[in-house]
């Protein structure tokens, strides 16, 4: 199973979820969003080896979530910075500590690994969702997917495929 | 690298992305919320090969972010069901979507692969992240983040044990 095809399918989910590989994308952007954004305090922070970091680094500002910015003129040295596209990762980043701090516990006084405040504000900053249109609060139970066409012909193309692959023509 | 290095963290971001592994399990979660709850199908709409879906499903089940329910007595027939803990990841599923229908396009008609109706509402749904405690609405520029004492403490272990890699003596 090559990851390139979850990245050609047509859905935003499969190809967003190619795009973020695995885990250590969120750890690395968990570092930048902490202002940690050179490659030694990277490595240190996140643990991985010299050779996967600058991968991954590679792959997140080829993807135009990171930029690469000269940070000293000479010699040259680099930070990596958020680009809007990575900008608008932060509610991902945030939800996912949410669901961690409920669900992956326990932790030490019933306190986050890492906390947040509302900039500005006097109190904690939790993450609320609700609706842009009506500005209910929905969860899990507030939603009902419809497909679009497109996005319908591939998955009948890929149940015809499976049906084959099950029979045994292909 | 070992994952579990991940899973060890005090961190609830390390811990929930190594937990939910990589890409799959968003094409996994996208599919249980659609529904399509079945092995087969669930093979047919991911394209896994049935091995890497076999244990993919296990881990899920073991996580407690999917239980595996009976619904044929004889012969044994399962579907897979979320679990309250696995409900709680909707947010990310829909946040992922949103992210790639505005960042992994273009997408026919400009319309996202997939959509999402407010039930019982006429409207679509899309989210909007606020602040639970004052209801102003958020974004990467509104949270100040602050590292409790124990992820603090590992913190400071991590980078020590880094500056003595790079001066070669671990």
């Amino acid at each position: 199973m090559k990851r390139s095809s979850l990245a050609d399918r047509y859905c935003s989910i499969a190809r967003s979820s190619a795009e973020l590989v695995d885990g250590w994308t969120f750890v690395i952007l968990r570092e930048i969003f902490l202002h940690n954004r050179r490659f030694d305090g990277l490595q240190a922070q996140t643990g991985m080896s010299p050779r996967s970091l600058t991968l991954r680094l590679k792959l997140l500002v080829e993807e135009k979530i990171l930029e690469k910015t000269a940070y000293q003129p000479a010699p040259k040295r680099y930070e990596y910075r958020l680009t809007p596209k990575g900008l608008d990762l932060w509610p991902m980043v945030v939800m996912l500590k949410q669901w961690g701090d409920k669900w992956q516990g326990p932790w030490e006084g019933d306190q986050p690994p890492l906390g947040l405040t509302h900039k500005g504000h006097d109190h904690e900053l939790t993450l609320e969702i609700s609706c842009k249109t009506c500005n209910e609060l929905v969860d899990a139970h507030s939603g009902e997917s419809y497909i679009s066409a497109p996005m319908a012909a591939e998955r009948a193309a890929m149940a015809k495929t499976h049906e084959k692959k099950i029979k045994g023509i292909v």
